[in-house]
């Protein structure tokens, strides 16, 4: 690396090279496309390196985590907690953020969600109190919900999830469902195709 | 389009999805990675996402061409056009900055640099008037300039820009060369084209 080093010292790059090392930490960019992101953006300062700055700085200093549902959002209950067209009787449960965000884009499912932060791991030692399931069983015991629909991924860990979950909503007045299959096994939602996901969505069955 | 917009505008991602529209243009992340990116940022406000904003902002406002190379850096002229230890004998020309930030790195060249902004591009409709090649006849015309080096892209265009650049330095009392071409350090013979490998034949030399 005695030229890498070389070249930060010799070129003093400084904050150009500051940039580099961290749009190389951003999954999908490495170090040879952070550079070339780096003198793209650079090119276009106003029209893309301006303003990705003040939306990075705007997200860091909004975005807050929804109490209710643990979505992100720039206000407290999120816009889906609080929207007024939501079914309210149907909860989806997933994993992550990102899978929210598939339902919601690719699906247009029009219910609520829950967002565990995770999967039952015992490889990695997550246990039921890592994940946000109190949260879920109160807002299960509700009388408007109906339904709850576990979308963990269907991965082992994910699927054990959906067994502990519906374990713990067993005394809960309400239907629990798990995606049909069509999600094929070991496929993470995000990776889905939205004819897959929205035909798993429609054949959903009770768990 | 319509779920996606009903997405941005139902979920109320505001600031989140301005982000994403932002991130799916840095060349090497589309749609996809550029949501997927938003999130792992997201979850890493303090160690990425804050300083990341921070360095494009500092980027955005510091950096300047050189008036001297057309090199970016936070100074100007550039720490290359000012260093002490660089030999101020040999400009090499390149198209981008990308290619001076690869002779750099890579080859660790210790001369100086012209970047000329492209190439001359029928197609593209870039004519000599488009490229800084005016100020490089001016430097070429310094003393204590003894070569210039053409390391344009072994493309039609950049050999083109080549043989336009030597023509243009043709009175001034310089070395003009170019690249060899041969075969890459650890090049498989198999993969290259006929075209580099009668190169690298003519070119041959006593081992
Ligand atoms: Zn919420
Ligand atoms: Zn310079």
């Amino acid at each position: 690396m005695e030229v890498g080093r070389e070249f930060t010292r010799e070129v003093g790059l400084g904050g150009i090279e500051a940039l580099i090392q961290l749009l190389a930490k951003v999954p999908g960019l490495g170090p040879r496309s952070a550079r070339r992101a780096a003198l793209h953006m650079l090119k276009r300062r106003e029209s893309l390196m301006e303003p990705l700055a003040r939306a990075l700085r705007e997200a860091a200093d909004n975005v807050k985590t929804c109490s209710v549902c643990n979505n992100i959002d720039t206000v407290d209950p999120c816009t889906i907690c609080a929207g007024t067209k939501r079914d309210r009787s149907q909860i989806c449960v997933v994993e992550d953020i990102g899978d929210l965000w598939a339902m919601e884009r690719v699906v247009g499912f029009r219910g609520l969600y829950h967002v565990l932060g995770g999967t039952l791991s015992a490889l990695d030692g997550i246990g039921p109190e890592d994940l946000n399931v109190g949260g879920l069983v109160e807002r299960a015991a509700s009388e408007e919900v109906k339904e709850v629909i576990l979308a963990t991924n269907a991965t082992v860990d994910g699927q054990t999830t959906a067994h502990y979950i519906a374990d713990r909503l067993k005394d809960a007045n309400v239907i629990i469902s798990g995606l049909a299959h069509g999600v094929p096994v070991g496929g993470e939602l995000d990776y889905l195709d939205e004819g897959t996901l929205s035909a798993a969505l429609k054949a959903r069955k009770p768990v």
